[in-house]
């Protein structure tokens, strides 16, 4: 559906809070094409939004919102038994608070992307993934809905006529059905820039990734996700977006069209 | 500048959280006209603010963001050392918040009222006054700002050309400079509805009030806070209500212009 | 274990927080030998526990700590997949808090009930009702763990050489394995005073309950669960405590041994 | 009343927060004979809790607690109007919380000091440096209470036969009454290590500091706090230790006596 020869780097952004510093958010911005921000659930606050979307506008770098559980101790990493209308109403809220930043600044919310154990959770069940998709449709159909791609909760968005971006990664390895392998598993994570930035080249120009069972499997990759915190975020996205450029696929917001 | 014979009646609404049920927002909303729901800092969660919201609009009720500080064991109501930008910040997130309820619902935010301690201060303090009516204007500078009547509130609002409701109490006492009666003097309060609903008939009719040191203080009545707790509430808002629709006087959202 | 004449009823307090009330604390406390105070995760604030554990002492209530997730708009009854350590940390935390307000009335804490999603968490994971047998040993091993009767929560005690004591409810169903019946099912709870005095009665002289399926299934009841919320709660509470009396029952503390 | 040749060396560990990383707490511990690990108000949460007060132990450091307000994303550096009772009930939850960590390993609570906005309020608030060391009296009345050295705080500590420590700051500069330059001066802050340790080390020999006025003030030095955040902070730990080392000057938990 996406043009083959384009594709967009996200990545998870203004998770600060309070006095608490996370993440490298200024040396990061440079390299992606669209930011997901955190909304004051499991990270941010009402000023870090602020600051972070207006560094993004300087960027030129597309908004999104990253809701996630009520959470913070956890950084909305533990899973909870919540219900679809919580969810609904979680989602609603955070989308708003943030959107109500990027108002101020005189621009408009580009996606919605849920954080951590919400994305995990919406991935594969279908009721959170229908409380997302709908929380995001009844703010503003036009937002776009990331997700992991193939998931429930982008068939959830097509669902609705939302305009949803299939996530892939690049420093994560796959399983055969297309899932990530857990992180509990030795070989879940790719260490090697390389190796990643090979995985990121095929998935967008093939739309195919080799499994760790050696299988190649489909996979559509309209958006990339790049880590902006950790000692080797900096050198992989930089290292994963010099890759794309040198080999000709345009770095710009999820080129995907309305089901 | 508003009509003289139409006033608003208020109503501080939504502030259940979770388990915890405080209100009845049901019986008290056939009596008044606008409605202030709370935004999750001080009171109110996701869900609650979603069925508020709902309530609000079976009832043909103008909604309002009611934000406060971020003090929900103190619901609010403790005054703290924020600074302005701080204010800024805390009122565009909670403003937000509702909205996007609102919009999820098809309609649009009609208006703000600071909260507890968050109004009280920008009563009198001028920069957290102007942090306010600032955040007001850059989400929507069509949005309605509710202050206390006569307050730096009020001015703060109308210096950025928004529309500003002048508030005034039906169960408060005034003093000689337009202020209220500090709750911890003993005639703070009124406790008889003939006599409140006659302060506010006064106010409404002749832009005056007799102040407890036996004056008469010209006050702006655009809009009448009624109280939704307690156990006289629901009396106090009937008689009020039915006092003035007795008196000719219309009840209908704040008939106030830009200035 | 326990003198099968003797029989502990217990009850959860201090679930109020700030300015929102829950429950009837002094009127059931003449009804109860034993109370849980909630700590601030889930419910409960440091004035209402302070108030809640004076409350109890003017009553000769023994006060017990009654431990939740950290989940206050969700009343800590949602599952949440935390880890062992991380549990074991939240209910030394909460404990400790707790004691220390019972320390500064001059008493000693009784014993620790964990709350809500915890408690049934605990109830058949291991790790988790280790963790919190730990806890509780660590801080004090002189305290008492109340847990789901037969439970894992009550083995891990067992194991720790804590004294336990088995937990049963008055109004609640049993299915044929010792296990309560989900509250998703329809005759899950019991709404006749009489008949959930019978099921106590019961459980006390014969040590069984008859389960949903009609067979007999043995269980020890060291002290039995009383609600304190709800419109019945008071009758109900009542009822079990005169049925008991009238028939020869002690209403006392806990009377089991170390293992 | 100290012993003039020992002085104690204390720093705020323990504010590290979910994932939230703050402070050098390992590589300041050898530098401090006393610690104020953060309880979860305004920092810290029950695992960082946990870990701070096994790493003391490791370093046999003394353990205090350093209660906060209820201001996490304000770091309790906020003023709150707070009453003398939720500043009682504040603290001795907190005091609780930590002092059950200490008990499960083993080990006592040495001291108490409040944190950020609430140690200032009390330096000068009668009403709530009295509930703090109500707060610590009931608790325990063998532990000791840090505060300013001079302050209200000290004195209402006293009046209930607490121990107190008068506590002298390394790098920051004095006024002719004895308090502290306000940050908001361009002199508050002592930027060069020699001079903070000279000031310290006249302090502790003199019981004396000069005033940015020029005059001599007569101060009790108990215990001098030491920074463990920010770029310099273990460079002027590691000189203001070596220095007084050097000069003779014991260091040893406060030596002071009950008056």
């Amino acid at each position: 559906m996406s043009e083959p020869l384009s594709v967009d780097l996200n990545c998870d952004l203004g998770e600060s809070f309070g006095a608490y510093r996370m993440g490298n958010d200024e040396q990061i911005l440079p390299f992606v094409t669209s930011a997901n921000i955190a909304c004051g659930f499991h990270a941010g606050d009402p000023g870090v939004m602020r600051k972070t979307v207006q560094l993004c506008l300087q960027h030129g770098v597309a908004i999104g919102a990253h809701p996630g559980l009520p959470d913070l101790v956890g950084f909305g990493r533990r899973n909870m038994a919540v219900s679809a209308e919580e969810v609904y109403d979680m989602v609603v809220y955070q989308i708003g608070a943030l959107q109500a930043f990027v108002q101020a600044e005189g621009s408009t919310l580009h996606h919605v992307k849920p954080h951590g154990a919400l994305y995990n959770m919406a991935a594969t069940d279908i009721k959170l993934a229908e409380a997302i998709a709908e929380a995001v449709y009844k703010v503003n159909p036009e937002t776009l809905l990331y997700g992991l791609a193939g998931s429930e909760l982008i068939k959830a968005a097509k669902r609705l006529q939302l305009v949803a971006a299939n996530e892939v990664f690049a420093d994560r390895t796959y399983q055969q059905d297309g899932t990530l392998t857990s992180r509990r598993e030795p070989d879940a994570l790719i260490s090697d820039p390389d190796q990643a930035a090979g995985q990121v080249l095929r998935m967008v120009r093939e739309g195919k990734v080799q499994s760790q069972q050696g299988v190649n499997v489909g996979i559509q990759a309209d958006t990339v996700c790049i880590h902006g915190d950790g000692p080797h975020a900096l050198t992989f996205a930089r290292h994963i977006h010099e890759t794309l450029q040198r080999e000709g696929i345009a770095l710009a917001r999820p080129n995907v069209q309305r089901p």
